[in-house]
């Protein structure tokens, strides 16, 4: 039926080159958008609190693999990722709906565990669940998440709105999620060959569950209200470090300098990518999905995180024309570049 | 991996009865959510308005079948099938999220396409669209959406708040979505064993328009406050109008008494699907995707109602024990029985 129009590849202009090219048409007309597309999550003007709203989609094949995804982990990370958007504008996540479409493959018992994973991430974070649609799907499994927030104006914290002098700040560690789906993915190809071996995941804790349970930081966006931080900008690291500081600076007309002494990586994360013959840094830089919080703060409010042990100082916001650039271990400077997470690259 | 569970065929239970069965367990927490799960959109409360949340999934194969319906009519077919639930809780709908999850068989402008026709219908609507998401997918087309819309407290019409007494009424004329996609299914076949002959839909606009461009009743929502009518329960018309009767009926714990020769139907849905061997009223009872407003009001509202032109009273509300109950155009009296449109005994 595409036979009589033009073909332009969407693989050539990638997820976020794809939103920009469909949603330039897009225009707000409501007194009540004062955020729409553009940021992690979208800012509603109700009276009183701002309300967020995000929304997210995830596809077998895509974004899961039911062969080593535990269907209850699915669940709870499929909410986990989406409240992680309304966190990273610094709002309190409240709401979410939550749909399946499913094919004739699921039992009603497969169902109900993703349900139940989702609904144990619900009650951990004190979010109803107050809607959804449940489908047949025709061939995979499908998941759909919008979450809901609130915050107060003053408090929102829009990635566009880093200021040149700030400190470019991070939670938790880095590359785990990353090194975790290494690892699932060579036990998957061993059980694929002989499927009588156990899988050995023994002493991967840590990295197999950022992997597949990964935790939103609801509780820095509480610390930042129990310390008084006000971070200027701030985003989630879904795609990779290096691509969400490139939307921050991109986003607030900056440059920035990164540390890379400085990134944190938990050590089972470095010594298992190193395993892989992987580096470690750019496991942290390209590998995504590991949820943390990546904020900058003006350099007065340096002794309010200085001694936060889950969050850590990685470099600065720097002028525009400085670029964005990290500072290796050795001493020598590289352009940042985004390799992040292409979902269209990944189509076979 | 399913084989060490008990297998329940999802099936055996339909749309309806899979919701009421996985989200027995949710629990509401937040002090904002005054109405989750169980209408046509969730009740939110963020001071002064009501805010109203719902969303949809669409999935090719299921809902829609791209031989026959074009692009831009689906993306604004998505968006009219959300908002209509915003305005079935007698609300103002204001803004959606529209998310597309697509294989590598589309190009871009096809996608374009699809993201056309859904700003088309935000245009129409006064909606902005606020974000998304936008995936590779490994199968077929998934679009999802969510819509926002508000409305006072005292005016959100419930599907559970029908009483004794009042008239049972109806938007526009129903049927027509339904014998639309019997001529379209037909004029597939006849392209597909010979795809030289042009499809002869000739003088049947209005009811291949009623299946592939339906329009949310906006329309009537504006009504209702321009002649301040207050309907006690509302729902749309999404899976017929048998189904949607049913779900006020037990939702309210009301019974109801349907006149047959009310129903207004069309006389080219009328025809059709005479032509087709097919019973009208069973088209408008179990048909579906018509989208009007099906609503009660009490009986001294009647003068309000009684001359427009757009609605139709079609029977009243009874005590629950009178049962739910069709008085067919001979006189006879019969149980009024869902069948509804099951998305999952579509599956093959």
């Amino acid at each position: 039926m595409f036979d009589n129009i033009d073909r332009t590849d969407i693989e050539q202009l990638g997820e976020f080159g794809l939103i920009e090219y469909l949603t330039k048409a897009v225009e707000l007309t409501q007194p009540s958008t004062i955020k729409g597309i553009g940021d992690d999550a979208a800012v509603l003007d109700f009276s009183g609190q701002k309300m967020l709203v995000s929304t997210d989609l995830l596809l077998e094949g895509i974004h899961f693999d039911l062969r080593y995804v535990p269907l209850k982990h699915l669940g709870y990370k499929a909410v986990q990722v989406n409240l992680s958007d309304i966190y990273a504008m610094n709002g309190k996540a409240s709401q979410i709906t939550f749909s399946i479409g499913l094919s004739s493959k699921f039992p009603l018992e497969a169902v109900e565990e993703i349900y139940e994973g989702a609904l144990i991430a619900c009650k951990k974070y004190g979010v109803d669940l107050i809607g959804g649609d449940t489908s047949a799907s025709a061939q995979g499994l499908v998941i759909s998440v919008t979450s809901i927030g609130y915050a107060e104006e003053a408090k929102i914290a829009y990635r566009s709105a880093a200021q040149e002098g700030d400190l470019l700040c991070v939670s938790g560690d880095l590359g785990g999620a990353y090194v975790g789906l290494q690892l699932l993915e060579r036990e998957k190809q061993i059980f694929l060959e002989n499927p009588n071996i156990q899988p050995d995941l023994e002493g991967k804790d840590y990295i197999v569950e950022r992997q597949l349970k990964p935790d939103a930081r609801k509780d820095i966006v509480e610390l930042f209200e129990a310390y008084d931080i006000k971070p200027n900008a701030m985003i989630d690291v879904s795609d990779g470090l290096a691509s969400e500081i490139l939307h921050i600076c991109k986003a607030s007309g900056v440059g920035c300098k990164l540390y890379e002494e400085k990134i944190p990586i938990d050590p089972m994360t470095y010594e298992t990518a190193r395993e892989f013959g992987l580096d470690p840094t750019v496991c942290a830089l390209n590998g995504g999905e590991d949820y943390e919080l990546l904020f900058t703060i003006p350099q007065d409010q340096y002794d309010k995180v200085k001694n936060q042990l889950d969050i850590t100082i990685i470099g600065y916001i720097t002028e525009q024309n400085a670029g964005c650039e990290m500072i290796s271990k050795s001493g020598n400077v590289h352009p940042i570049k985004a390799q992040g997470w292409n979902a269209f690259s990944k189509e076979k």
